[in-house]
């Protein structure tokens, strides 16, 4: 019997459980809330990620360690590694958690990048937006617990706003500016790599943000065979310089037919939320497969899927289910704004079925706003 | 939030579990046994099924209970009725339980099944093989807890060591004396009845038993369209006069083209299982629809799926692992002579590939016998 543990106990940590049971696996979920929606589905340690009894017990209990969460304090990551296996190595996870280090490797492995500047002073920011130019934005290296710390530079003259609202973080979790790009799409590469070094990504995924949060991804993206080709290129150069073992999932931009890493997110991710029902073999499980040093799944998926996020409140279910190609999720949470509750995913087995679904879904769930882009996609 | 309460917690309660998690769904699982394999996915109460103080808590944390066993009392399917939603009702248990009452209705509802009599006494006994002949065999009309309850007459002289073996139940759980079928191949639908009466059948499934326990599915099944029709038409007509709401099987004999109902199994079954990967909902989560009222998700399948079964103890799953429409699962039990621990399911685009998948898997687990069946008949 082996448990794997998952540090983060949301909807990422249950989808796994979920997936992962079939393979005989049990689970123990670690997160600082007891309510967390993975819970609902697995044992739980509830506690704080730098609470050492806390992080002791859970070491006990599993057989190996990961992630829904790339926020875990490097520190707590090291020290579980130091006990039990932990898959994605911790340098992935440093990697992500820093936007410096981490589009410092993009260019280092040739991968294209928006151009950006760390800052540690005024006159660094200065000299920088001079560089790059207006508009850029001015973010925190780190995230931290605490928000989000951005700033959009419209002008030259937004420097001092800028710094009076981030300079304070120059000396704690770093800043970095970053040219703004006038991009036509959001993609991003699923992608898989074994223990073993074997690799594999699903189909490239076309993403729509609304706000800074994903609200609908469509597969396969709408780009020619080359640009799906490039994107799988920096994705594995991405995973073997990092040694990395498991999901992870690259955002790009994709502008004038030129792609641009945008960030690595190191575990599964919202937009490979469609590979459940829409490929042979789901993100999540892909990810406990490769973690235990399983064989990887097939990631053919055949026809299209689309996934539209639901954020705040879970809408009426029974447009969705009424579809022939309908599937619900519902991550078992407290409404509350912003929050990711659940999604749904539609397939359909080309892009005209899978257009007069989402115009059913859209109208009925008074949502025509959502699905709109995904239908123009569609029509390209 | 709905609560679904599940009397058994074997591995189709946990499967039901798992896929009725994506529907926001919680679960309640009640088994005799604490460490029931269903219960490590979803909260248990540990009692006997006779036990009110057990029934009264399951009860009271509830919004449906359904089952995962068709043989819990009688009565204590009728005592849940009323204090909460129950489906299907305690009448399609009542009558799968009872083969003769399942015969009976068979036979009215014009639906062919091999010749059978109630037998109270040895004179019916021996009245009834000279009418439906030897080989015939003398079961007891309900399973009970200890045991099948089956005595095989190869002629007519055995009438006397079958009385000797069973006699004694006539007068408790009664007999019956069916005719034995020299088929050519057994046959199942899988089906779901929501409870505004729509229905629809997964394709037909082809199955091979041995010892009496399942050992491979099929799907489609390999007969012809009109025999499939037929099959269908016997399943929607036995689940109208029911009133049935959920899913269910008919086991169905195939002699020389003719078709004779076997069984009816009041729930989700082994022959089905292949739904998971196979088709676009599988049976456990279009069962819940059912037993919710919410719309039945479609029952379609994209080319075909084997399921084989593992009794006793799990295989090495990376055979199954390491093929593409290789699917795994391990239901968390410990191993036990005879029983159900896991099953593989095995996708493919048609019938040249599955079997050559299916060659490959009996060859690495040394389950030639296993595959062998399937193998001929996706020759035919």
């Amino acid at each position: 019997m082996t448990t794997v543990g998952i540090l983060g106990g949301g909807q990422l940590a249950r989808m796994m459980a979920l997936s992962g049971a079939p393979l005989g696996l049990r689970f123990l979920v670690m997160d600082n809330v007891a309510d967390a929606c993975a819970g609902q589905f697995a044992p739980m340690v509830v506690g704080d990620y730098r609470d050492e009894a806390a992080l002791t017990e859970f070491a006990s209990k599993v057989d190996v360690a990961t992630f829904d969460f790339e926020n875990v304090p490097a520190e707590s990551a090291h020290w579980l590694t130091d006990r039990v296996p932990v898959f994605p190595k911790p340098r992935a996870l440093a990697t992500a958690q820093d936007r410096l280090a981490e589009k410092t490797l993009f260019q280092e492995l040739g991968i294209p990048v928006p151009p950006f500047a760390a800052i540690d002073t005024r006159e660094q920011l200065d000299a920088a937006i001079a560089q790059i130019g207006a508009p850029c934005i001015l973010k925190t290296r780190r995230l931290g617990y605490d928000g989000k710390g951005q700033f959009r530079i419209k002008t030259p003259a937004d420097a001092g706003a800028a710094w009076d609202a981030l300079g304070a973080q120059a000396g704690k979790v770093g800043l970095i500016l970053e040219g703004f790009v006038h991009f036509q799409r959001e993609l991003s590469v699923v992608a898989v790599r074994g223990r073993d070094g074997e690799f594999r990504t699903w189909p490239l995924t076309e993403n729509w943000h609304v706000d800074g949060v994903l609200s609908a991804s469509l597969a396969p993206a709408r780009v020619d065979e080359a640009t799906a080709q490039t994107a799988f290129e920096y994705a594995r150069k991405l995973a073997e310089s990092l040694d990395y073992v498991g999901v992870f999932a690259l955002e790009l931009f994709c502008r004038d037919g030129e792609l641009l890493a945008n960030e690595l997110a190191p575990r599964v991710h919202n937009s490979g939320h469609w590979t459940i029902e829409g490929s042979e073999t789901s993100q999540f499980q892909n990810h406990l497969r490769a973690v235990l040093g399983l064989p990887l799944g097939d990631t053919r998926m055949v026809g299209m899927a689309c996934m539209l996020n639901w954020i705040g409140q879970m809408p009426d279910a029974l447009p969705v289910l009424r579809e022939p190609g309908g599937h619900w999720h519902d991550y078992g949470k407290e409404p509350r704004a912003g929050r990711k509750v659940g999604h749904a995913t539609l397939r359909a087995d080309d892009a005209g079925a899978l257009a007069a679904t989402l115009r059913r879904v859209g109208d009925a769930l008074e949502r025509a706003d959502q699905v709109a882009p995904v239908i123009a996609a569609l029509a390209r």
